[in-house]
């Protein structure tokens, strides 16, 4: 099964497990002539590494990358650029005892389905760390994408049962609370929520939302390559999301055509719309307004709570997962989210360059 | 942009606009052998034809589908698969009026912000017709998943605010209704619900729901290429869909990992679950459970209903739609989720085949 | 087996049996705004025709072609441009005499070992006739190429024995010799011994040379995507190719790198090449000299006299092709190997459009 | 250029430039639980590695290979195998005088034009050593083969003026001289002749023919992705290739169709062919002999002799290359032939599971 390369253009291909040597990625396609470094990528990797609050998992892992092939004097050059983050702090034996039980809510079994031979320590390929090769990846299309004037704001509008306050929204406050919430009061109910989650042995999930703005209108193809339906694949290929909405997403099954259809209207700038219950797709194609979209994410599988479930041979037993899990895997999904956002949406970008005759 | 193919195994082509010399796909790389005639295809196609009911577009459009090639003394050939309907029912006068002005809802305007020359007649490209392709499509992919005991079940849960009630499912009713509910009384609620909305000279939207029985274990690629990834772009590039869930979708938000895992369990046939809350796939790859996705379909966008809108110049102006648009699109697009979603899976199957080293 | 695709950026899909309904194919990722009409693909169409001389087949066919999509108020809109010509002249009796026996040089044998089920009518897919979609798709990609400044000059070098001279290359003579050698007085030479070929109830190859003269620097990517890689997989996937070579091609061989290598020189348009020994292609790139490649095509499978073979069920026979063959392909051909040539061009400029940041 | 990626089903991603960190390759789509160890794909690149005669660059690159991902005890898990090669012995310094002068024959100058800013030490991502990626992932692709009963002899049948004897072939001799001659008398001319083309400070050319045999009938897709047109673009997008040949070549152009066609017989195994002119493909699709096919490998274009050519800017001067320059690739291509074929023949077989419905 290839299927662990995403985009056309630009195009990004992932490899590594959890406790192997390391995770990487290569990206083809990227312009020549980009102004590159690792901390540009680096800063993004932070963002999902895990230990940066009481909210994600104790683990250490640097995660620190380094590129390996196309930058030369601090510039991209047209060329692959692979990518590597080295493993440095497995415990592979805190496996050992799961290694023949299927973890409720995990790929162990499906795994084990399709392929026969699996690596079990951490999940092997279906382990969290599989979306550090997305995160450095997607670093490289935000950078291209902030030179156009494309920004990305990505954050949590609710974390179990705990919502935002839209008519509150602080952008500030997303890089100030652990949760990623643009609303400290909810930031504050969210964590002690999740204070009772673990109390419980148990986890929570949650809505992340993205908001992409600067996108020209015309960007996406009108057919199976929409905008929407790229984003849709890009955000449903990450390991715990459920739900993907665009604009008024799943609340337009209830909505009239008078009240969801955008009117659109003219001002200074040009051709424009007075609302965005689009969230700035049409037929597929970006229409200039911002891109909103939510992706759910389901409650982390690893709880210490004791679980029904079976060994490999089909003997039924109990599992409680202990370990370093993350309670909640929210906060750290956020910048993956924005990072496979970013190549879906420049890779139709470039498919774009040929859209005219001139 | 190349933008009109689905699938890499599976492959289908779409081509075609609404008011056109006509509308079809090629389908490449259905294995050969397959019993295959006309009426296979058609009895899809009926079911997303107009002027079936009082809830869809009076246009009568007969839609009969001719193969064009790759079928030989009634069996495929393994070579592309052909397949068109002609346009018969074209009013394109009706557009006259329309050829300068942007309509709400619609592509149009996204589709001059990208190609400049546009073909304005009932959505060109953009239009729901653009699926006959898709059904013709997915039927041929229905029909070999069928002989391999999959199976799918495909029906509205919501139209506007009207639900059904899930504890009396009545999957007999899908195909008496005209709205396709699984619920005979909830289907004259939304029925009377569509009354006023046309009275008003306004539309409605719902939530589609598809369940695929039979899939067994092992289906799906780990990364980019999920099962739930490939569902998500399948459905969400059909032109009116804003959300897509697989299993308990969005509502994972607010459960806990104690809640939303799947116990395993050993019984006669081997390993199951106990409950089905991931909707059949567990780490992007089916775990031998239905798959069960739902997608939210935005309300018909052509209102009778004046609305505030531009002119491709720039000029303020209103816009009433006449003509025969259907007051809901959901009961005709169940059959296009069905086909989507058909392609997308067989389209996985056959990666699979690939997939252990023996 | 989805393999009836060619290119990522400019694509084209073709389908179609030698006896079925018709051929055709689908061009996606064409440029909107193309003034196109059916006469500009009619032409290169005709130019692959039988029944235009003494060394073509005598079968007629008309091959009309129609555009049934993509084009409005007579320019492209961008979106897929499907088009077909109805089969006319099927003289399907002709082989039923064939359809259990093998013909050698055919693709009988191996289409039945790998799709079991086969469309026996002279060749079904594997016919000539397949090149019909490639043509016209073809078709479109030089005329946008040559709106670009760039155009194609392709002929044969060599029939059966017979080849031109260089030193007497005349270009016009091209078109005026029903052979298409640049070379009138060959051209003479080439007849007689076809008409000696088609005495002795046998056929001829050939050897074709393509010129491609405009193309800018810069084309085609560094390592799988490489301009000469694509061209060799679009020429070689042309049914009766043999080989394939660039600038010198086979007799780099028995060059020094002193000989081979072209120098650089400085002239008032900037830096050119004193030699084309590279054929215009150099790292897998373009360098702005003319590219220049040749395709040896074989003789035709087809014919009168007696030949050893087995039926399908292994039985020892001999076989007599009767039936309308063309005594030599290479003069049909010619304009086939021009729109591949052409496909494959188009298709890396388009992607060429962004390998640099800006 | 998003172009460092081939195959479909069993795919391989190269990265890497001579001078940079090191090079490498992801490995998609291999089958899980093929027993795999680094040795597996060390003995192959152990066959490229220069400096193991004297007709190879003296340079010492012991081009030890790591695999980082994919594989656990032993075995491929199915998921990426990602392999790299750190570089050691760089001489960037070697290339500083040369980084604004267009060496002729390479392909500084199309890079520059492509790209705009370029890796100049050592070729870059258009050196040589760029096909240490392609043989790692080649020797998986071979492992697999030969566990199917399919194996490759590659040799080289030219070197400069000498040809191989075909009447005198020795499988043997390959390994035995340093240039890969089936002929150990042609083997001491070449190495004569390679000795005056390096005192005269030039380089020689030649001819790598591959024999496969064990392929089964029906192997390749007839239309765009046939066996040998995919074979065509695998060899002609490794660097120095300027020709490709199947079976008899160019030489058909000067054949009958009654000398060029095999005949079918009837054997003990089944259905064969007298003869094999076809090299082992009709239609596209391997016809169960084996499969032959030749490319022509240009001169070294590195040479210490003096050449004229052009700085950056466009000022005439002239260059001679000292450094340690292979006189000629023959050799150490050998092994790059035979993995590229490897891949594409894979590739094409996994394609090939879904080809019949059953």
């Amino acid at each position: 099964m290839a299927g662990s390369t995403f985009g056309t253009n630009f195009r990004i291909t992932t490899w590594g497990e959890s406790h192997g040597a390391g995770l990487g990625v290569v990206v083809d396609g990227c312009p020549a002539g980009l102004a590159l470094t690792e901390s540009d990528i680096q800063s993004y990797l932070d963002r999902r590494k895990p230990g940066t609050s009481a909210y994600t998992s104790p683990r250490k892992e640097a995660d620190s990358v380094k590129i390996l092939s196309g930058v030369f004097e601090g510039k991209t050059t047209g060329t692959p650029i692979s990518m590597m983050v080295c493993n440095t702090n497995e415990h592979s034996k805190d496996y050992d005892d799961l290694k023949d039980i299927y973890r409720p809510g995990h790929a162990d079994y499906t795994f084990d389905q399709k392929f026969g031979h699996r690596d079990h320590r951490g999940g092997g390929r279906s382990s969290g760390r599989e979306t550090i090769g997305r995160v450095a990846g997607g670093a490289i299309a935000a950078k291209i994408l902030k030179e156009k004037g494309i920004s990305f704001l990505t954050y949590a509008t609710q974390i179990g049962p705990v919502r935002i306050d839209p008519n509150h929204f602080e952008p500030g406050a997303i890089s100030e609370n652990p949760l990623c919430m643009p609303d400290a009061k909810a930031a504050v109910e969210a964590a002690a929520y999740l204070d009772s989650c673990r109390a419980d042995q148990d986890s929570a999930g949650g809505i992340i939302e993205c908001v992409i703005t600067g996108v020209p209108a015309g960007i996406g193809a009108p057919v199976f390559d929409k905008l929407d339906a790229k984003l849709a694949q890009a955000i449903f290929s990450i390991g715990a999301v459920k739900g993907f909405e665009v604009g008024d997403g799943f609340a337009v099954a209830n909505a009239n055509g008078s009240t969801n259809n955008d009117a659109f209207v003219s001002n200074e700038a040009g051709i424009a719309k007075a609302t965005n219950h689009a969230g700035g797709i049409l037929g597929g194609i970006s229409d200039g307004s911002p891109i909103i979209f939510r992706a759910a994410i389901k409650p982390t599988p690893s709880i210490g709570k004791e679980q029904k479930t079976v060994t490999k041979d089909g003997r039924e037993t109990t599992i409680a997962i202990a370990g370093r899990h993350d309670p909640i895997i929210v906060p750290r999904a956020v910048v993956v989210v924005e990072c496979m956002a970013a190549v879906a949406v420049l890779d139709l970008m470039m498919e774009n360059l040929g859209s005219r005759f001139e």
